[in-house]
């Protein structure tokens, strides 16, 4: 038999609920469904703060509340199938549903290397999945000995979390480039952040890679292609997504240059009443256009926001990918917004740096003051804002968010060093040392 | 004997400052020279917090250093005379001090309405002085009573500082407005931080007007206009300020509607050579060009280096006074953007409003998490964002700064709706829950 309903959205993350709450906000008469495999959702940037600081998975859930609240109604099935010319998908549950406008929010994979070993049992990719996350917080609950494998945010945030277990004595990461997170910080950022691992125990060792793991049954280490071998109890994979496009391609909706599914600026793919937005959709950078490769929930929501809005007219566009992220170690945040200098270069731009550093309070006594760092790129020719990265205390997260405001709307150096910032004593640095504008003055001088 | 310098800048503090630092940046060939009639120098937004936090003056000073390492010379002494035809300043001092260009910074000085008994001893106004302030101090360390005069920023922050002292048992704030902070907050966040003042044991009286104070020679507490009287060792007057212009004023710059001294958007005054910003510089709202009556250091500072970078040739004009402010009371941080509802009414725009609140981390369970609740002001017609007022956590003096931007940017709804912000379980609210672009979507249905 046959259902239909106005907005089938499949995929139930941060794209997919995203879209159908924006659906609904924008076409309020349109009956909205999402369908999505999972039965309990993972907030999916809270993933490795399930194994330490929030301690349970079922605290790290997007509650359902959500879609109850906004009208959306939930079914729990796979999507198989996808009639374009009927505009009907079909369920492994046997559903036949068909469709006004459909929104492809399937997510992502983690991308698992061909390496001898990988398939062990108590060798984990970050799944968004539920009952393998709880089977990889049983095994890091006994564990002693583990090695997280990928130094990126994931491997990093995963790491820093284990090593708050009290019965994990060595907590390791292998990172094949010369630094962790040198995909998204510069450098000095990434040294810092190393050093910070390293006072709070955790042994980095980069340029490695694995070349197996080893053990009979589970694996008990990892041989590294310096010979060197590291014992494990588990072994954590974090070493990158790959789009989730098997239904989009089994529909024959063409792919992007990596291998996401196409879309234009209105979150549309080439069928005009099927969109797709999150880690399946192709990105292209805000920087000149290129094929973006960023996966981010972040990224997710904001295409999510452009699909629903579209549905039935068009009232976004995506000016691209800016790509803003953060971190923490501890008290300590690091934020990019935009081009790193690494990116800037690779990307082609002529580029001045500035930088300012000081306390984050003022005066510097003030309690809870710590050190922030901002360094900014500016394009030399236009004196357009490409690019910022920040290093200091919690609220890093916010003030990279001002960056990326002045990065979308294109300031030059001289807005961003007349830019009119709020401060206060117990909240950010002085007037006279805001180092967000004085890092614009610093380049000025390049 | 005649000296001479390129740039003479008048006013040590945030304006005064950061012009002289602006302008050695923008002109390192230019001998710039500082002259001011303080020995040490206030951080002017730490006043406040030299009561209880900071709890000495020496702590809440700005560092000499800035100016030597900025190649800034110094000479304390006051300016008495301004000879605009010679390009000529005098001081008290009897030096003679020629200028090619010269920077009015001169500030402001607390309003002093005409009720008897303000002139008493221990009744103290907040002067930008350090002696005056360390007799207060004194004053508050012996006191069991204290009363402050006004309920804006000087008038909160001072009286939960004094709080804060052992030896005070009552604080109390007499607000002449139905609520305290209610030129700077709409009404829902007034109340808020009237309920956590409440909390935290000082008494408001809003409403409330100080007729007279009592006491033979020192003042022993207030008499209302409703006959109540508050009993008081100290009183302290945070009523508001006027710009400092004598000098101007002598010298025949001309004022502004405001009563300070007229700019244009470059801050030059009406002679070429001679320049004005921060307190004592007339200031037009960026909204509809109307006189502004902020007096801030964060706007003195934006002005300032505006000012010191155009001093040679025009690089920089100011766009108006967005008005951004921050105040914290413990933990919770309240800040706004541009116009509140009241003010907005008051221009006369047609606006919607949007409203999100919700934990300002993600899950709501991680450590440091706080309700975080965002409230935007859109121009109806063109859905430009003209207001933002956030209360939470500490963050939140940051992220009034990504309103500022989108706000001077003249961003739409649809603009931060779509916005890409950066967020971390550890450092902001989830991507799907992120307060500042879900009040966009909330105003959409309005």
């Amino acid at each position: 038999m046959m259902e239909h309903w106005d907005v089938v959205v499949v995929g139930g993350s941060a794209a997919g609920l995203t879209a159908a709450i924006t659906a609904r906000r924008h076409y309020p008469d349109k009956r909205t469904l999402l369908i999505r495999r999972e039965e309990r959702v993972l907030i999916p940037c809270g993933i490795p703060y399930i194994f330490g600081t929030v301690g349970a998975l079922d605290k790290d859930l997007i509650p359902d509340g959500l879609l109850t609240q906004n009208g959306i109604e939930l079914l729990v099935d796979e999507v198989v199938g996808l009639d374009r010319e009927g505009h009907t998908v079909t369920t492994a549950g046997g559903r036949q549903i068909g469709y006004e406008r459909l929104v492809l929010a399937t997510g992502s994979l983690p991308v698992m290397p061909p390496v001898a070993g990988f398939d062990k049992p108590n060798v984990y990719a970050i799944y968004k999945d539920a009952a393998l996350l709880e089977a990889l917080q049983r095994d890091l609950q006994a564990a002693r000995r583990v090695v997280v494998v990928g130094g990126g945010f994931i491997g990093v945030e995963i790491a820093d979390e284990c090593n708050k277990l009290a019965n994990v004595q060595e907590v390791r990461i292998v990172e094949m480039l010369p630094h962790c997170l040198l995909v998204s910080y510069d450098e000095e950022f990434c040294t810092a952040a190393e050093d910070l691992l390293r006072e709070r125990g955790i042994h980095v060792h980069t340029g490695s890679k694995v070349s197996k793991v080893i053990g009979d049954g589970r694996a008990t280490g990892v041989l590294l292609d310096s010979g060197e071998t590291l014992e494990a109890d588990a072994v954590i994979l974090g070493i990158g997504a790959t789009a989730s496009v098997e239904l989009a391609r089994k529909a024959g909706l063409p792919l992007g240059p990596t291998g996401s599914v196409q879309v234009d600026r209105t979150m549309r793919t080439e069928d005009e009443r099927v969109f797709a937005c999150g880690d399946c959709a192709e990105k292209v950078s805000f920087f000149g256009g290129k094929p973006s490769p960023l996966k981010l929930a972040s990224i997710a929501c904001a295409e999510a926001r452009i699909a629903g809005a579209n549905l039935y007219g068009i009232r976004r566009e995506n000016v691209g990918t800016v790509g803003v992220w953060s971190t923490a170690l501890g008290d300590t945040a690091f934020a990019t917004a935009g081009l790193t200098e690494n990116l800037a270069r690779r990307h082609g731009y002529d580029f001045v740096i500035g930088v300012s550093e000081g306390p984050d309070r003022h005066p510097g006594c003030m309690p809870g003051a710590s050190v922030l760092k901002v360094k900014l790129l500016f394009e030399r020719r236009t004196r357009v804002i490409i690019g910022a990265q920040i290093m200091g205390g919690r609220c890093a997260g916010e003030m990279i968010n001002i960056a990326s405001a002045c990065i979308q709307r294109r300031m030059t150096l001289d807005d961003v060093a007349a830019f009119q910032m709020g401060t206060h004593p117990a909240l950010t640095a002085s007037p006279i040392a805001y180092q967000f504008v004085n890092a614009a003055e610093a380049a000025l001088q390049l």
